[in-house]
């Protein structure tokens, strides 16, 4: 039986280091500042490919806190559809630019730098209210 | 550029009736009980694809109220690796077995029928542990 075609999923990771979070400067389409992450590969779970992500591209060990939400309007990513599963970690060490990285900084999650790629802005917005209430962002707002 | 090659993404809804869940009984292979859903089509959010899929298989209406969790284990699924992304929603009405349900019947989510099919039984036992505490599956647990 041949398998679904459904849209590709992303594995994102906001890495905490302290009270900053990591964020790269893309080097390719669509340019500007973004969470690091990555797609899913065949034969890894969703977290292990964040793990995997957060290696490859900022150089760093991370470990998982918590699933902040899912992101999938059909228009989020100008490539073309694509899922994403973003996760908050914690993270210790230096980050360096690598893969699809030309870039990475520290930022404060209240002022991110601009342009974001993406809906990256409205996920950092999602992640400081779960920061500020503990709240998850609820999946029928992003939906209606 | 080509689309990445990821595995495909599907939506489950644990459907609520008062303080019972709609299960239903596959028609296709694997075979047993098991949480509505389906495949995410392109063009449609995840959410969208649970409330589709709630009106095609088990011909209800239903308002999602949460997002239950994110299951990916590459042998999750005998047909080949899914990754299923869980919601908790409310329904009202009588449901009714079409598409890939071949009976559908109200369970106290306590006492689940067997077998069930896939990884649902540890997704109900999950269901069963956020409404008794409010807590969310943390998602390392599922994947170390």
């Amino acid at each position: 039986m041949p398998r679904p075609e459904c849209p590709p999923v992303a594995a994102d990771i906001i890495a905490e280091i302290g009270d900053r979070i990591v964020l790269i400067e893309r080097k390719n389409f669509p340019h500007g500042w973004a969470i690091p992450g990555g797609f899913v590969d065949f034969g890894e779970t969703v977290e292990h490919a964040a793990i995997r992500e957060a290696r490859e591209e900022i150089s760093l060990e991370v470990e998982i806190r918590v699933l902040l939400g899912m992101y999938s309007r059909p228009d989020r990513d100008p490539r073309g559809q694509t899922i994403t599963i973003v996760y908050v970690a914690r993270a210790s060490g230096t980050p360096i630019a690598a893969d699809d990285a030309k870039s990475v900084a520290l930022f404060d999650p209240r002022h991110p730098p601009s342009p974001l790629a993406f809906d990256h802005a409205e996920i950092l917005a999602d992640y400081v209210r779960f920061l500020d209430t503990g709240e998850f962002p609820a999946p029928w707002r992003k939906d209606h």
